[in-house]
């Protein structure tokens, strides 16, 4: 019998989950570990992960809408989003609202929505949305505040451990592995 | 009740927070990791941090001054000090005539003052002010000789840490908290 | 009696290494932390690491023939590949075919490859290959799936230590390190 | 009375520090952290530790000489070098060979030479210095031939570490903090 990745989280986490249609992300200390790297002419740099990206599109391939919802006008954000094909929501002054009319659009209540984010400024949208998770190492009155927090830290895993509890909830986890180990076994 | 947030402090810190009307920090080491990144054409990047932005823009709505002081010509640091709107004194040799320069010009004492830093060239100041802190990866002789220590490393959210302290010790945590709580609770 | 490295690993991954004669790398969270980071005029940047690259030099240099793929664009990671002298197949959909073919041309079995990689693209691949590895911060999916996992994380000598196991298990750590002793004991 | 800084230290590796007049540093994993960034127009980065800088400024106004030897080619590292005003010699072959000539310049001894590498390319002037240093994250087989191995990373903090140990031996370590607790006495 093949091990059900189900088993990995609490049962009211995965009641969350199931339910899930969009998945919101803020973007520095959530989609990056917070560093806002400038250089001595002006540019911004940012440090997206590479296994975030991978689970980004997996969600979207098994159907659950994702957004970027960040306070930063930021290009280098709006580049890596349209890279993964995802909505970016940039220079977001109050992300609740933001939220709430991206789920309004689909048609979907705050219960079909899951937000990441790690500090006081995602506050209000974690407290509103169905599923609220935090990075590891999210800032503690953050931290403290949501259904579920991640073992990894923003920026090198959080996101993806996010999209993998969506996928093992909603039935995606062993048929992607199936799919490889079948890739693997055939002459 | 709600959580009190002084409670998290020791409290001698918490008499030396209350009274500070100025906070002060060192660039290299303490708002960032302390990399001096360079690239082959000569520029040079520096990585600060979301989260002490979000500390430092905190601090100055609660009314404290935040200022860096550092010992580099830094073009890098001056952008972000802009982005916060905070006063940036760069290439810095003495540190503690400086910081004493400012606190006069505000009317203040050094016992109003804090500092943050994590080396040899900040010890003076450090030494001099009503409240000195250094990141919890600070160099030794440095670390030894400060009223606290952040549990997070320099450029990692250890000045957020202070702005947090600061927060507490004037009673603005629980209302920030309470704000995005009940920003979530509107229709 | 001089120590003898292919004591520092099982029997039967020295079984495994002993016969590779071509040593297949991914790039994003294998060669590199996985972090991809752009500037806000969309230039990329990527972090490879110094001791990495001293290993893939050893290894071509011990007959072991070294190869990048990647499913990204990557003129980044041709650059490096370029420096160091190894084959670079990027934008790669297959990476399993790839690798068949790249084995093929040189007239060797799956069973004479090693694979190193992190996440669900590279699992394929790493089913197929004679010896599979991968870093010691690989994704859960992929971790647990390979016969041996490197202590080192992506982009921080996780590589390096493939090179030592198969430069070990082929006889070849002795003898670099005897040279040096030797080097330094001529007048 | 004052902290003894040299009993931070064994009494055999004070010994061999007492005598240094020249250290030199390789740069990649010793200086740096090891990582080789690239950006997608050829570009490179570097980044050096600001805590380390401030060492080797240090060992220079204490009569100490510095040095850096590298194997790579790099205006990153010559460019950091200027700015410290220590000698730098990149793209070297045979690191011992230009050890030796420096030495050789300066009328001293390998005796009274330290130096400080984490690889194979380093082990020949390890093995041939009076005082031998690596960063604690050093490669295995380098790790295990040196005499003193830091507590700091490469890049992180490691150079200072040697700093602090050849400050303290010779006798600056507690002139250096009674300066700066002086300065800040004044009033």
């Amino acid at each position: 019998m093949p091990y059900d990745h189900t088993r990995d989280y609490p049962a009211d986490i995965l009641a969350r989950a199931v339910k899930v249609r969009l998945a919101c992300f803020d973007v520095d200390g959530t989609l990056t570990d917070g560093r806002l790297v400038y250089d001595s002419e002006g540019r911004e740099l940012k440090a997206f992960h590479a296994t975030d990206g991978l689970g980004l599109k997996l969600l979207q391939a098994a159907g659950i809408a994702v957004a970027f919802v960040t306070a930063r006008r930021s290009p280098v954000a709006d580049l890596r989003a349209k890279e993964l094909g995802v909505a970016s929501h940039t220079f977001v002054q109050d992300k609740l609202a933001c939220v709430r009319e991206i789920a309004a659009g689909m048609g979907i209540g705050m219960d079909q929505v899951a937000f990441m984010g790690d500090d006081l400024a995602d506050l209000p949208a974690l407290l509103a949305a169905g599923l609220s998770v935090a990075p590891g190492d999210a800032h503690p009155w953050t931290r403290e505040r949501v259904h579920w927090r991640t073992f990894a830290s923003g920026g090198k895993g959080a996101a993806r451990e996010l999209c993998d509890l969506l996928l093992a909830a909603q039935g995606h986890a062993e048929r992607l592995l199936g799919e490889a180990a079948a890739k693997a076994a055939q002459a």
